[in-house]
């Protein structure tokens, strides 16, 4: 399963934040998020695993009360059910993968 | 679990082609490989599943036979056992997850 980036549709999740869903399938799904300057990650918790990967920007995330502040080239992973959340500090592109695929997200 | 893309080894895997270990942990690893215009990922196959994000470049993939050119943004899903292979036309970096994890890059 090909997705092209271009042809994905844009989801506006706020006034801040959008959201493309790109391959998924099988127990994978991946999404791009994008953020302005500003924007927030609200924490919440699920039960999927995941790992981020920041593609672009600057961000604030916090993992379990620890926070975390990442750019261009970094990850990190969140365990079944931890609480997380993000600030963008520097307008930018977050790329979430999750196990098992986020079927809320499909709805 | 976080993985500062700056301090993360980079691994030469042949004369243009490097790569990365990033977040890894659970059932989910994320892997950095990087491309030199003109570098291959030789056709291969392995039980886990597999996406892989387009960070940087042009790349041609083949999965089981079938062509796809691909740019920053684009996303592909390797179902598991599928044989993929890629040609890099133009100098970029892949952002791979699996799973499960690929133990057999920790060794």
């Amino acid at each position: 399963m090909v997705v092209y980036g271009k042809e994905a549709p844009l989801q506006t999740l706020d006034e801040k934040s959008r959201r493309k869903i790109l391959s998924h399938a099988g127990s994978l799904m991946m999404v791009e998020v994008q953020f302005d300057k500003g924007g927030v990650g609200a924490a919440h918790r699920h039960v999927h695993e995941q790992i981020t990967y920041v593609a672009e920007g600057l961000f604030r995330f916090t993992i379990e009360g620890e926070e975390f502040t990442v750019q261009k080239g970094d990850s990190l992973y969140f365990p079944s059910n931890a609480l997380h959340g993000c600030v963008c500090l520097e307008s930018g592109k977050l790329i979430d993968i999750f196990n098992p695929q986020r079927e809320d997200f499909l709805k």
